[in-house]
């Protein structure tokens, strides 16, 4: 079994494959680094791998627009597994901080350590690169740079830690999808869902959210991206905490059916266990 | 007056500037150039500028994240005025697109022409940077790097337009807001507003939507953000667009007296006019 992260090896995608084939009782699979987020959907989606894990979300930066725009396009696909990981930042070099005048990291990244890096490198010009693991590969042997990467890539890359944990916000984590293609008979307790609607009417939207609370249902997130096709169109993606004591099994089916067709599409992602890492 | 705006000079942030203070007859105002979109916020936040110009949502690519965040933490800002305008990239470099090894530009312009360079240019790095017009500006001069970003660029840096237009979406356009502090006088049909709910229950967020649904007030845009305390909160931004004849005048009065008992915070940012480009 084949399953795509976003690479190189040293990411927190990377570490979130890991735990999800465990929990997932798949610890054989063969892990393919991959070069972007979109990339990473399209393995699973074209049928190169059997499984992928994304991130779908970060408790700072908010929604990853590239995987929920790839998810709409591949309704194929089901979330199989979610894993909340605290996400720990450090500072990795070689000498000391007060020599580095170079950061590198993704943009995500270096946004989440924006004040540290503020108040501790003021100066230090800011250079984005295409993962945390990929800056500490490129700073690796440099006494005047550093990267914003994990603890593990510190190791990968034989790189001192100048600074720990250096996140602004201490509760970072990320939520990480384990994405499968065309199986749809998990089981759990947050479901996740897309649609457009018919409408853009005062109340469409509404008119929608009701097929939900009507049941008590718990909405527990609600993100919106454009259709790409005319601004002030979009698509709303959904999830739904079905974990509390009031919610009968058939509250999901009843309002699916009552949102359906008030819906130009609609894609169920799929009903799945979550973990919290702390 | 200074006005702050994402700089270098030919930026697409620099054309809706002198769009904006156009039309509000302000064309003598100075234009002031940052390194990011957070900074002319700040510029305008802490006094140093009377106004600033940002972008606040793309037609492709969806709200900028780094704008909603700014200014929820700057209720004192106040939205005057909006401008839509067409985003048309170009590729722009000296020579042959054949001897094109590098591709450089923000990392939403790369985005909105993935498809494009997917196609055309699918063995080139690609190279983020603060901006459009700084990847012009980092180009000028080599024969095997090549910069998107607007045909304005390329007059101001002295480049060949190597292919135009490049973005994947005919339509793309984004979004500009003209703000200034703690003027909320302005007057016009779209109202812009954010608020974060005292509850994270089964229909919190439904019953703060039914506060605009029940008047008709016609909801044109719903985003939300991480509140980056724990994952799960967030706060909603909200467009209203009152131009439809049924509107009442008292009818957003009325919406945001029943909102307000439901909010932690709510924050009106103006009832402001919208200009568009085609």
């Amino acid at each position: 079994m084949r399953v795509a992260f976003l690479g190189p090896v040293g990411t927190y995608g990377e570490q979130a494959a890991l735990q999800l084939l465990e929990l997932e009782a798949l610890e054989h699979a063969e892990l393919v680094p991959q070069p972007g987020i979109r990339a990473v959907i399209l393995a699973v989606a074209s049928g190169d791998c059997e499984a992928a894990v994304v991130p779908v979300e970060n408790s700072v930066e908010g929604g990853v627009t590239a995987c929920l725009d790839a998810l709409w396009e591949h309704p194929e696909l089901s979330i199989a597994r979610a894993l909340v990981l605290p996400i720990r930042h450090a500072l990795l070099g070689s000498g000391s901080l007060e020599g580095v005048s170079e950061v590198l990291s993704h943009p995500q990244a270096l946004a989440q350590c924006s004040q540290w890096l503020a108040d501790h490198l003021p100066a230090a010009l800011q250079l984005p690169t295409s993962s945390t693991a990929e800056a500490a590969r490129m700073v690796a042997g440099s006494r005047f740079r550093a990267a914003v990467a994990s603890l593990q890539a510190a190791q990968e890359h034989g790189l001192e830690v100048l600074a720990y944990p250096i996140n602004d916000v201490p509760g970072n984590c990320t939520r990480f999808l384990l994405l499968r293609r065309g199986q749809r008979q998990q089981e759990g307790p947050l479901v996740s869902l897309a649609f457009s609607l018919h409408s853009n009417q005062p109340g469409a939207l509404l008119e929608a959210l009701a097929c939900f609370a009507r049941r008590e249902l718990n909405m527990s997130r609600i993100e919106s991206r454009p259709s790409k096709r005319e601004m002030g169109e979009y698509i709303f993606f959904v999830d739904l905490d079905l974990s509390a004591e009031h919610t009968t099994p058939s509250a999901l089916t009843e309002a699916l059916a009552e949102l359906q067709p008030l819906c130009e599409h609609l894609v169920l992602f799929g009903a799945y266990p979550l973990t919290s890492r702390t």
